[in-house]
C-alpha cells in the first residue's frame, strides 16, 4: 500500500531526489567513493555546494543583485539568535503571528530592544496582522512568512523601508514572489528545500558590519560568506541533497510553476473543509496558507472514525500541532496533487457515514 | 578498481553502514517512508535518537555516571565558542596543539580570560607539550586530544582537578580511554563517528547552570539535554547514520578492540615510515597519532614519481595539509588494514625505483 505522507516537517521530498540521495550516498557520480566519504575541500564536493548557492539564488532571481546564499547548520533556531546577534544594535521589530516568531523575539531580546509591532496571540494565531505602525528607527523588522503550526502565511509583504527579515522555513521555492523585498531570509532546509540538517540563508552583502558587538566567528554571516559556506566543514549529505531538490524545482518550471500546482492543491482541499459539513478551517480564511492547512471536526466525537478511514487509506502525518489540536495538512512542493485527492476522499467518505 | 580511502574528513565508514544509510533514505525499515521524509518527533526518530545517546554512553563506558550525551549541530567549530559561552565565567586555560587549539582559543577570548598554558607553536605543533603548571583558578581546561593536521596524540591526559574539557573530533571512538577523566568532550561526527553535519557532546551534568551570562537557547547545553537533542529538529541522517556506525563498533568489540586494531595500522605504517630511506615522519615519534600519520619526503623531487605510484594503486586522499605539506594518511576506524598495507607497497616501489 502506497503512503500519502502530509508530514509538517521533515516532510514529503520528490521520490526522485531521494533514490539519488540514496544512490549518492552508495556511490557519488561513478567515482568509487561515497558522498559521504569524500573531503568537503575535493572539487567534486566545492562544485556542489557551488552549484547549491548557485540554484538558491537563480531559484529566487537574486542572482546579480548584491545578495550571498549561504548554507549554514542549526534550523531557524539558530537564525533567531544569529540575526539578532548580527544585525540588532538598538532595537528591532517583529511582527508576532505564533510560535515560531516567538521563540525569534525570546532569543533577539538578549541582543537588544524588541518592538511586538503586532500579534495576533489575542486569537491563538489565527490571523495575521495588518494594521500597524512601523517606527522609522529599527534595525529590521522580522516576520515568519508561514506560519506551520497554525497555517496562516503573508499574502503580501510590510512596505516599509527599514531591512525585511523573514523566516521562510515553511514556504520558500513555494510561490512566486519579490524576493528582493527582503534583505535576509532564512529556511531550516526540511520542509521544501531538503531534509533536516542545513539551513538556507539568504543575505544582502550591504547588511553586514551592522553591529558594533564582537561576533563569535561561527555566527557570523559575514565569515560564513566569505568563505562561501565553507568556513567549516558543510553538513554535506543535507547540502548535496537539498542541491538536487532544488534542481528538481528548476526542471519543474521553478518557483512559479509550482506556486500555481501549490494553489491547486490548496484550492482543492479548503473546498472541501468549506463545502463538507462536519469540518471548520481554523486559520482566517484570507491568511491561509497554501502550505499547512489547519482544520478540526466540529464533532470530536468522530475523531476514531476518520483517523480509522485516513489509516484504512493510506494518510500519514496528518495529526495537528497540540497548539490547535485536529488536523494539519502539509502539501509542500513534493506532494503530488492526488494525495490531497484522497484526503477529500476520506473528508467525503466520513460524511457520507454520519 | 578499488579505491583505498585516506581522506581525513569527511571520510571512510564502513562499507555496510554506508548500504545501510543509503537504504533507509530509499525505505526506513519497510515504513513505506524515508529517513528523511517523516517526523522527527514520531516514535521511529526518537528510537534512532534514543539509541544514538545511549551507544555514545555505552561505547565511553559512562553509563550511569552522571553524564548526558547529545547530537548537535555546527561541528566542532561550534563548540569553541558553546565550551565558553556555557562554561567560562573567568578565566580558562588552554593547550594549543595547532589549528584547532588555536581556534578554540580564538572564540573562547569573546567569553572572559583565556591563558595559554602550554604551546607547541614553537616548532609548528609537531608535539604534545608536556611539562606545563595548571594553575587552581581556571573555570576549566580544554585540550585538542589529536590533532588532525600536524598528526599529534596526546597519550595520556593531564592530570588536574580543573574540569578537563575535549575536542576529540578526531580520535574519538578510537581507543580504550577513561573517558571519566573529561568533564565535557565533543567531536564533529565526519572523522570516526559518521557523515558531516551532526557533533557529539558528552557532558557531566554537574556541568549545567556554571555560568552568570544568559545563553542563546540553541548555544545552551542545559536547553538540548533537557529537550534530550530534540530542542529543535535535529540533523536526521546524520544522526542516523551515526547510530549505525556506533552499532558496528559495538559490534567489533567496541573501542578496545578497535583500538588494538588502530595500533596494528599505526605500527605498521609509521614502521615504513621509520625504515624507508626515502621518508621521513614530521610529529616527534612518542606523539605520534595513531590517527593521522603526517610525512614527507626527504627529497621533494620524487613528489611526482610517488603521487603516481599511488594512483595507480589508487590511493585517495593522502595529501598533506598545507600547514605541513606532504603526506598525511589517515587511519580511521572503518579503514581496512590492507589500505595500510597497499600504501606501504607503494612506498616500498619509490624506494625500490630509486
Amino acid at each position: 500500500m502506497r503512503l500519502y505522507n502530509f508530514s509538517a516537517g521533515p516532510s514529503i521530498l520528490p521520490k526522485e531526489v531521494m533514490h539519488q540521495a540514496a544512490e549518492a550516498v552508495k556511490e557519488l557520480d561513478g567515482s568509487k567513493l561515497s558522498l559521504i566519504e569524500i573531503s568537503h575541500r575535493s572539487k567534486a564536493f566545492i562544485n556542489i555546494m557551488d552549484e547549491a548557492c548557485e540554484l538558491a539564488l537563480r531559484l529566487t532571481g537574486l542572482e546579480g543583485k548584491g545578495y550571498k546564499a549561504i548554507f549554514l547548520q542549526g534550523g531557524a533556531s539558530l537564525q533567531f539568535l544569529m540575526t539578532a546577534y548580527n544585525l540588532l544594535e538598538k532595537k528591532a521589530g517583529y511582527l508576532n503571528t505564533g510560535t515560531w516568531s516567538d521563540k525569534a523575539i525570546k532569543e533577539a531580546k538578549l541582543f537588544g530592544e524588541v518592538i511586538e509591532i503586532a500579534s495576533s496571540k489575542d486569537q491563538n494565531y489565527n490571523y495575521i496582522p495588518k494594521d500597524y505602525t512601523i517606527s522609522s528607527d529599527l534595525d529590521y523588522l522580522h516576520l515568519t512568512t508561514n506560519n506551520t503550526i497554525f497555517g496562516t502565511q503573508f499574502k503580501t509583504l510590510p512596505e516599509t523601508d527599514t531591512p525585511l527579515v523573514a523566516d521562510m522555513s515553511s514556504d520558500i521555492f513555494s510561490r512566486a514572489f519579490d524576493y528582493s523585498k527582503f534583505d535576509l531570509f532564512y529556511a531550516g532546509a526540511q520542509k521544501n528545500m531538503g531534509p533536516a540538517g542545513t539551513t538556507l540563508v539568504i543575505i544582502k552583502e550591504s547588511l553586514f558590519g551592522r553591529v558594533t558587538r564582537s561576533i563569535p566567528s561561527m555566527l557570523s554571516y559575514e565569515v560564513h560568506a566569505s568563505k562561501d559556506s565553507m568556513f567549516n566543514t558543510p553538513p554535506v549529505f543535507a547540502v548535496y541533497t537539498s542541491m538536487l531538490n532544488m534542481r528538481w524545482i528548476e526542471s519543474q518550471g521553478g518557483i512559479a510553476a509550482l506556486g500555481e500546482k501549490n494553489a491547486v492543491k490548496s484550492t482543492l482541499l479548503y473546498g472541501e473543509i468549506d463545502r463538507n459539513s462536519l469540518f471548520e478551517g481554523f486559520a482566517n480564511k484570507e491568511d491561509r496558507s497554501d502550505m499547512n492547512a489547519t482544520f478540526n471536526l466540529k464533532n470530536p466525537e468522530l475523531t476514531d472514525a476518520f483517523d480509522s478511514i485516513c489509516q484504512t487509506a493510506g494518510i500519514s502525518g496528518l495529526k495537528g500541532h497540540r497548539s490547535v489540536g485536529g488536523y494539519r495538512a502539509s502539501m509542500y512542493n513534493a506532494l503530488p496533487i492526488d494525495s490531497v485527492e484522497v484526503l477529500v476522499d476520506c473528508m467525503q467518505l466520513l460524511e457520507k457515514n454520519h
